[in-house]
């Protein structure tokens, strides 16, 4: 089966010309599974999910499918665009400094008044009610009086293509990365399913970042049924994938991303064929255990850690190297932690200033 | 009175080199007068606070002084020499994209503990013992094992100067901007104290900035002191004043807004010489009602209305050419607000993005 | 008469999307006249100019016109689009840095050669084939087994258009500047025919430049005609007009540039209607007599001098703030001029570092 | 032996603050051998020269030395310390986009006027007396009365370091590249005595960049002598080395590059260790046969050809994907050239426009 091809507006550029997002659908004759949304390229220098999602749509057209699926590539045309020297500046509105990934709409939801109005649905009715009232919600903000941002608006865009599927997966890399995925405390489950290492246990609120924004309103809807003694399984999963290093792009290792998203969409029953994800050791850390580390003084770096790869307590991390203090000061310093860890991405920058995000790093590592 | 000039380290470049800011102090021989700090150009293109530091620096010498003043210009020198193309690109740090008038300490204090600890102690002892804390607190954070951010250990650095001090005064600009004073509500009756027409009411709150990093641990304390049946006066003011638009220095103004400061220093006490402010009709509104609006489409701006004037409803704030339109769509649109307002700042560049924000105006205007 | 629209493909964008420019065209039903070329915003920050053409297009469709206009506003939807903080970095590419109106074709001709194969031809031939030869010689080089740059491709296409027309304007607008008008020698009657008080009297080479890349083909070849001979007058007027400030719409003094323009138009022919340039005291200087100044220091700078007017020898031409040495150094250094001077434009930005350029100053200045 | 530690001023910022250089010098007691000058890092990113003079120190430090040996490196603060989100901005003026390798003075000397005032001075005294007139040119120009551009100040003052010594090696890196070496075709037998495999040899001329301001004028001088029947062997050496990509600190690998550089420089005399080049094979081009190609297209790049191999004619150099085609038009598109080359390096990010530079790459390749 081939995707159905549209484009939606998203902004307008200061030429007048349209911002627009490339759209493609894979909708089964009859939907027997779970619909799903795929997006790429929210930071602009984060290339390789377009990568993955072409694989992912030479498979989808391939297998028997049983819900639908949506796949957005380029999500960010104005970062993606945006160059500065040799590299694509595609991590934050160029005015404003806004991360494109922290501008997803807060619904400020007020769940026991909504459900007062809605308590006599049954289980389907409610959720389509929720949903239409997410929908709604993202609409109407977008028709703000005084007007929403540039990022605001491709981001509530976007969130509001992903409030109508069941499955959210934003595709994002690191600077320097190895694979890890983000995925909610309440769907821990998920962390097996998908052929990545290392996960991130985050907890189930919102950031403001596309994924919480999908699954945050209704983790508080399940909550607040809960409290009130009916049990409802929260409708929809969103995760977060970092597919390794940012301006790269790999169209075999691509190829392997594709086949463990597949293996998820598999079990979930998105596609009838059996794929089951790669066999692989899996570890994990709560996010309050994910640890930036900053560079405690300026100057040139040389990573030496190995990401994904424990790392033993008082091992060095990276090397400062100061030239400038040849024969005068310390022109070697290696940088240590006083506990074991897991580095999962480095900046991608050689050269740093006192205080550079230098390295994530995973404590209290555990095995899934 | 000349001042005595310091350096304070706040951070390493890249290349190893220190980041430093100078420092000037007035210094009485004995303190009859609350101590103050002044600091200009956190934001790298708002420069007129320097020469405003300037020309006080010139009044101070030739006045009778009772209370120290301390004054720090050019205080983000990474932001102010950041530059790109012809302009300062000094808003936001160039890696990360945060504020660096974001990036201040919120100390999350659990003020019931504390005052738990420190009950039995008068009102200057509690004053002292909560400065303490405060001071304390910065140099702690910036001690963090796993270090900070080159624009938390910027900000943090700052605040632990105004800690030190009773009245602090944070001296920016807009884009292109008439005067304004952010004021917190608590303390509205400066709004008269300075040479600016229009105030803006904040909330006593803490968001991030400066002056409410200065004065929310305060008004915490004092909320509670005063819930317990003690009353204390708020012993700190923090006011941000905004000077004009960035990328300009004017001697002359300059001159003027030292004169508007040294009224409030002389009604505060800090200057023995009685100096009046200027004259003029006062306007202000609340944060709330201090309305950004964004440009519903892309495209070549004219700013029309004036700024610090009236605009009634519908009136044209702006408008917007998109000469690629001519002869099939709208060349000119006129940009209007369904109600009245004063604008304050309008977007420093003559073309938009949809979504960028063109101005930040006043509504529910009262004069004070 | 209504123009007619067409678009341009000059590029494509990372995100597949077309870089295109919007062309209008005036045509009489008979040409009696001569053919104008007209582009706008090649540096992105330089908007006015869309103005200028909105302003022209309104004239064209109320006058009779002999011969035909094109007209090109927006003319570098990369950089007009490239926005760094608030302002516009659309001066050079943010790849390579190299300034866009610099990329235009060194045709490199061999006149003598060619001369020897066309040489039998009447001129109106002679003129025709030279003009076939250039047009010819950038689809080549367009289509280049190597590829060209971003830029070349944008400036070749763009002076592609322009080889079509008798008479090419190009619209640019200094950083903070009055209005001036660079004028080839060879042609320097006409800096009366336009409403521009200011000339720059340039010499008859390729600089790099859109106006000499247009005009010095033809003045190769008149040369070797001259130097055989041969009279041909010189068929083709380039210039560029600098219509005041970057970052700057104004709908009013885009009409009377506008006007200037008219009235330039209706002097050669290309419109019926008589229209007169505005009275005014008109001045130049050569090219080689227009000078840069470079700061020789780093700091803040007030800027006094006003543009357009005369300054005396030994006048301030800009004051430097350096409020880091105030007490300790030089806190104001007036910078003069050893000579008198015109002072045409100044940097955009009140903060350099040592060596920025400051101002550009006519000298030698003689009434026209 | 310890080098001895000084610094030089080279521009001042925004804030006032110096930007300075450090300048490390080995000097022998006796100067038995020739002199030598090494700078690294003039372009921003270009970071592994600075951890190569590092390497170079330690074991000039032990060994015996017989001429001098003076290293600048982060040779270019501003650019340095230019960050542009993750990456550093380096490779030109923020301001201006000049290449900050393009900045060196062109001396324009008049040869034969020079030589006929100083044609009595036997050869040393007229290496001598040429020197100092190039010395002397470069601090004239630092005074020059309209003041200079920051790039061209700091590029002058580095020439002014250079022109003092017999050898210069400049020490620079691709964006992702191999290794190669800039050698001008009169000194083409150097190209052997380095440890570095692909070499381009250059024509000797001046086209900007630090080698050649520093060569040039003594070719002119020794063509001119020589078409005057007077034979001087040219007595200065210069050489840009690209020590693979940039953003990367790799200690390991600079020892290896300083190995080869000491290699040259114990061939040269200038240490009487003896140390010979790595054995390897060792190809070359003429400068001409070094080739650009710039992407046909926007869109994702996978780079597919190994950089310092041969790729055979019409072999893919890299494959772009556009997934916004998918279904529509082609979605992969390989990029092969007609002719067999070896790619020396590419761009640094996977997403380009229509002319990006892609790829630079050796044709009409020889061995050496």
């Amino acid at each position: 089966m081939k995707p159905t091809r549209s484009t939606l507006k998203i902004g307008e550029l200061a030429t007048g010309q349209d911002l627009e997002l490339p759209i493609f659908q894979f909708t089964p004759a009859v939907m027997r599974g779970p619909s799903v949304y795929i997006q790429a390229n929210v930071h602009g220098a984060e290339v390789q999910g377009n990568a993955v999602i072409y694989q992912l749509m030479q498979q989808l057209e391939n297998c028997e499918l049983l819900g639908s699926v949506t796949l957005v590539p380029l999500a960010n045309p104005l970062g993606i665009n945006q160059k500065s020297g040799e590299f694509t500046l595609g991590r934050f509105d160029p005015i404003t400094g806004v991360n494109w990934n922290r501008e997803y709409l807060n619904h400020h939801i007020d769940v026991a008044a909504w459900y007062r109005q809605h308590a006599e649905l049954d289980d389907n009715a409610l959720v389509a009610a929720y949903r239409a009232m997410l929908l709604d919600s993202c609409q109407q903000r977008l028709q703000h009086e005084w007007g929403v941002t540039t990022g605001h608006r491709q981001a509530v865009t976007l969130q509001h293509l992903g409030h109508q599927a069941d499955i959210v997966l934003d595709l994002h890399t690191g600077p320097k990365a190895c694979k890890h995925l983000y995925c909610p405390e309440y769907d821990s489950e998920a962390a097996r399913l998908f052929s990545i290492a290392h996960t991130l246990f985050m907890p189930n609120e919102f950031g403001g970042a596309m994924d919480e924004s999908i699954f945050y309103p209704w983790w508080q809807l399940c909550q607040y049924l809960a409290a009130q003694g009916r049990e409802l399984a929260l409708p929809v999963s969103a995760f977060t994938l970092e597919l390794g290093s940012q301006e790269h792009i790999d169209l075999a290792d691509a190829r392997l991303d594709a086949d463990g998203i597949m293996a998820y969409l598999s079990h979930r029953g998105v596609v009838a064929d059996p794929i089951l994800p790669a066999k692989m050791a899996r570890y994990g850390c709560y996010l309050r255990d994910y640890k930036k580390y900053h560079s405690p003084m300026g100057g040139m770096v040389e990573y030496t850690a190995k990401l994904g790869e424990p790392l033993a307590a008082g091992s060095p991390l990276a090397t400062i190297l100061r030239v400038d203090q040849y024969g005068c000061g310390s022109t070697l310093t290696p940088l240590c932690l006083s506990q074991a860890c897991v580095p999962i991405l480095h900046f991608a920058s050689a050269s740093v200033y006192q205080g550079t995000e230098l390295y994530k790093v995973m404590t209290h590592v555990f095995e899934l």
